[in-house]
């Protein structure tokens, strides 16, 4: 009656797109009854210090958190560990080191959803990306999809201006809870990359689609923790020892 | 930076009611930003046996597999666990008593929250329950209200064709997703438990509140996991060590 498998989310950055993720591992997964769906551990420890202070020198570095964080996971059982969190992948190659198990990457998963979506064209994809202010200048995307995809991708990103105006108070907003404060902010965002040619906009923070969604924005979205939930659910229902 | 409380919660019965229960959890905490929200591990492994089926001596027992998960959430460093499953808890005093931290009991919070939402009264509160099959005939509500608040509760459930007809189908229909039917069948309870007299409703499945709300029932609606929740956020924030 144990399960074969068993997956790690290390969350809590923040706890709603934790819970978020979550829904999203049962929405992904097809079951009849309790028993088929996969079988999680989650460490959800807000007190991770924060990732984008962290990055501007402005406070310390989250890694021994995350390794703590990780270490409560594998200690409970856990045989591949994913991080709903787009700024702590700053960190990912160094927590992966230390790790017993696996990891899968968050900004891959987003990767390979937006351009599975779209068809093979000679244009690259001139694709918006909404992300905090460490994941943006950290090139944390732009970074990997010239290793990953080369050619395929034209990158569309917010002015500093629409950043502090717009886009980290919106995070900030659906961190303590407030929604619409925060679809207000992060939706004008997603229109100024929509008129500046963004064809579809990659919502590289886990808060973003909280508030946004693709009725209100009138663009494709592609949120890659659906991706990322979709590749864990994949590997715990797989039989492979 | 680790934090001082780690709460644990043994769950994945079913995985959507973990799920809404950690959303409970972060909208019960007063925080501004992340590192302010409790520090959660959470045990979601839906292989634990159907505890209805258990009880009806159809199925193995549970405890095993609840005693196994529930090693999980201590090895990740849990200092308290809550289980949002009712009919789990018919277990509760076996697991409880394997141990090494406390837990806390989802009926007791269940029937605080009904008894503090009603004015003491002479007579005593016409409480209408919804829970399953095994819940509702191992008296664990109504002998706890016993134990527990004795002559405060007068109940008022469902009979054996609506618990056939509409509850036991609109909890699995929860169970696999399809919250529109769910809501559709156990509407129907609600308002025949209505009709016989109850003044509130106790959700005594952690699945329905998933379906009903007090917008659809027109009356008032208990639901245990958002005392649990509070009660357990108040621990973790708590500073007692």
């Amino acid at each position: 009656m144990q399960p074969k498998r068993v997956l790690g989310v290390l969350g809590g950055m923040g706890p709603l797109a934790t819970v978020a993720f979550m829904r999203q591992l049962v929405q992904s997964t097809p079951a009849q009854c309790d028993q088929e769906h996969v079988a999680v551990v989650v460490s959800s420890i807000p007190q991770v210090p924060d990732r984008t202070q962290a990055f501007r020198g402005e406070g310390v570095s989250p890694l021994p958190a995350l390794q703590a964080s990780a270490h409560r996971l594998t200690q409970a059982g856990a045989g591949l560990i994913v991080m709903p969190c787009n700024t702590a992948h700053l960190w990912f190659d160094d927590l992966q080191a230390t790790l017993p198990c696996p990891m899968l990457h968050l900004v891959d998963a987003g990767l390979h959803a937006a351009l599975t979506a779209s068809p093979l064209a000679p244009e690259p994809l001139r694709l918006g990306l909404l992300a905090t202010d460490a994941t943006l200048a950290s090139g944390l995307y732009v970074n990997r999809a010239a290793l990953k995809a080369p050619g395929r991708v034209s990158w569309v990103m917010p002015t500093a201006t629409e950043m502090l105006q717009w886009v980290m108070p919106g995070i900030e907003a659906v961190k303590c809870g407030q929604l619409l404060e925060a679809r207000d902010q992060l939706g004008r965002a997603a229109h100024a990359l929509q008129m500046r040619g963004a064809q579809r906009l990659m919502l590289g923070c886990t808060e973003i689609p909280l508030a946004l969604d693709e009725a209100t924005c009138g663009i494709p979205l592609i949120d890659p923790t659906v991706e990322l939930a979709c590749q864990a659910v994949a590997w715990a229902r797989s039989n492979t020892p």
